[in-house]
């Protein structure tokens, strides 16, 4: 178990892909989460998100049935307020911002469904440069003179589109 | 100057108000943020912003020429990067993370004009509760079944207008 | 108060100090933060600390005292927590971690007082390269081969010293 | 893969514990890590750690080595700063913050070898009542008075003992 080799399987993950979305959810964002999760970890991604329900526990438990990594960042400070299907919960105790962290730790951000906080993410993302996919979330573009014009992020019309979308644009990074 | 009564000058302020607003801005964002600040100063509110320049520069200036205190959070390490209108300059090193602060430390949040930055911030105190009031700036509605219904905030046609409308959401809560 | 001159006086702070000490102190860890709050607003710095009772308390009573400027970062959520010589409260929500945030923006850190939430942040002060004077606090040295060799900060044996070590440091970095 | 039985294999981690350490460290300290390392992913514990090189990665390469899940928090924005050694790398962008969110996700943290930044953690554990457990690593009490009277730590004589008494204090929090 000690060998010199004992790395050889290290995952070396494809892009850290957050999804992000509101933790009280309905179908068919719960469904497309699910596909996406476990398209992402098939593509050897590592699924990152809020930690909680919802979005955030579909993504997972897809990710987790594919044989994928999962990582949570609660807001809160209690570990088991994480979802079921977290390799890793890290219970942060920074409230909202968590939602920044997230980002910054992401290749890729992925919406699913909509929700403020999950607005609020993808707005950051969007304006620190993180790429964005949208499926069944916002749609929002910049007011003409905003100095940052353009739209919040790709619109994907189906999970497999979605996850597609999302690893080009982290690999392009 | 070391006596017993020392405090009996200590601003008790109104509120805590964040201004936000992107950092390159046109008019007439920034002639509204300078005279929302100065509004906000007479009614012994302090002003809370991200540090920099444009509307946050313009809303600090027009606090400070009214007699009031600013308190800028800088995303960098370096406390120079602060606008020359600021008080209390905090050198967070927290990069957009600092956003998520000012949501936090304020009592209501007032949008000046767009910008990514901007909807992040105002989607972020949406979501917590605290209330947004906004003045040419972003106009963004929950979609349908996102269990968040509703508008981001309160809409107002002059910076005065938007001055009442904050203090009063403050002072509500 | 609205003329264009509006910033001929705004305060230059000659330097930011962060006063680190427990909530709970007694004498003379409480009189000699006080008379440490009172030296450094007469030479013009502004005071930063963790914004509760005991040797923070007493350093902004002292600070203000002499007409400074005092500036809080809480812990908690609740502004109300702050103590009431506190010019700027602002709640970070940060729990312990507004330490960090605390040593980040400051010059220079002078520690009164022990406690192990202090010895956290002269440390993480001594890490960065903050300067760090200590009165009646921690006297650590780091043990031979920790890479890190020296002293945790300079002892000063007086208020007067604290203060002339510490605008010194500021002054030099 | 998809089946309802999909985590059925999820690993319960008994303890998420935080070794933190020196970047730059020499034996034993090196050695030492490894095997706590590697004893922590034996007993199914996750291991956490700062992500970067010396004692973080020597413990990392441990973990890994007998099969278990390495977290590494990094202070800076970039992942491939990260040891090879690493499941997860978050690159937090934190800078130092990023120590205090390490002990906060911890059940316990085990202090191997010294420096400035290790003595930070640790104090700030202590401060938020996290067990402390030292292999060759700071050995500090506070002075009488300060109301937090004790030892920074349970010293351990061995690896193995410090995975003993650091295992026992995370199951009896």
């Amino acid at each position: 178990v000690t060998s010199g080799r004992a790395d050889a399987d290290l995952p070396r993950h494809a892009a850290y892909v957050a999804i992000v979305g509101p933790a009280v959810a309905r179908e068919p964002a719960l469904s497309q989460a699910r596909e996406v999760g476990e398209l992402f970890a098939r593509a050897g991604a590592l699924v990152l998100c809020g930690g909680l329900g919802g979005v955030m526990e579909a993504a997972c438990r897809g990710a987790r049935a594919a044989g994928g990594i999962t990582v949570g960042l609660l807001p809160g400070a209690d570990r088991a307020a994480g979802n079921p299907h977290l390799t890793v919960a890290l219970a942060t105790g920074l409230g909202e911002l968590r939602n920044g962290l997230l980002v910054r730790c992401a290749d890729v951000v992925v919406g699913v469904g909509g929700g403020w906080g999950t607005l609020s993410e993808l707005a950051l993302a969007r304006r620190v440069g993180v790429p964005v996919v949208l499926l069944g979330s916002w749609r929002v573009r910049a007011p003409a003179g905003a100095g940052d014009e353009g739209e919040l992020g790709a619109p994907a019309r189906s999970p497999r589109r979605a996850v597609e979308l999302a690893l080009a644009a982290a690999a392009g990074r």
